[in-house]
């Protein structure tokens, strides 16, 4: 299944069970927050984590990240690449290159 | 471009500036709940958010998301879809159509 | 200064700005895990902290909690105290000595 | 029991289990942010909450505050105040009283 099949199905899934009234923007940023909790768990006392606990902690995270792409009628390979584009400006290569440092203090 | 396209470009982006070596999979996932506190931010004390502000915040998130998928080797459709199989038994529409209760209390 | 005049100082400072009208409980559980995500950045890449930031990020997370707590009306030695008695309880010294299980696994 | 009290018996219990091994700051940061993420998530569909969930996960919450501040050696009524001081002038009663808006914003 592609990723634009996967996005419709999750639609579908909402839809079926009438789920929309529950996703306002502001309900699935909460959930957005929950879950990557969730994903953080499974590195809470170790750098190590358990792969299978781990794929559904992320599943979680994007299926609603992608709900909310839907929800506000985002193009999500649009605001993915102009993050990027942006990204790209604040952290230059030159500048960046083998540091973690934020841009505000490059 | 397309989603395939775009994990491509977010692969290179962190290829060119060596940033792999800070990349552990346990620094991705403290990653993605900090920029899904500023997700969050965009709806603190109101249900309606800037969609400026809410488009980079929740690229924000789903690009790290892609680069823990990367990091681990994970399909990210496969463990979308392999998530929407297992919330499909939890969640029956019969039992779950228009109620948000959580399938533990179902 | 003593923890409750503290707690008091805090009421007094929302109170004069007349914020209580944005802080229900649940706009301060939002700002909760907002500030828990900026406390969270300070290791983002790393395991040590500037103390500096640390300090404020940890005193941005519990000025929420302190506040949760008035605005619920919840004693908070009282609800510490509730959850340890439950924790002696889900965690006794013998079973849980030296390791991180979680309780449902011990 | 008092604040101070309470804050003796969250250290006792953490010596007495030997999990001091565990509770790297970093790693109080993650707890207190997955914690956070609990506690958001009784309001997750609803801006009611169930009041002793809440209870139990706002308690959560500060307990690993308050472990974090041991850890640290800080002083949590000094951090406190300090952070109250800096948000007096970043929120001077005249600019922001009844209004939301951030700091940077005023």
């Amino acid at each position: 299944m592609t990723f634009e099949e996967t996005c419709v199905r999750i639609a579908k899934f909402t839809e079926e069970r009438e789920w929309d009234q529950f996703h306002s923007p502001e309900n699935l940023a909460k959930s957005i927050a929950i879950e990557a909790g969730e994903l953080l768990e499974c590195f809470q006392w170790s750098s190590d984590a358990d792969d299978e606990e781990l794929k559904e902690e992320l599943a979680d995270v994007m299926n609603y990240c992608i709900q909310m792409a839907q929800k506000n009628g985002f193009d999500i390979c649009e605001i993915l690449n102009d993050k990027i584009d942006k990204n790209e400006k604040k952290y230059p290569v030159e500048k960046s290159k083998g540091v973690s440092t934020k841009y505000n203090r490059l």
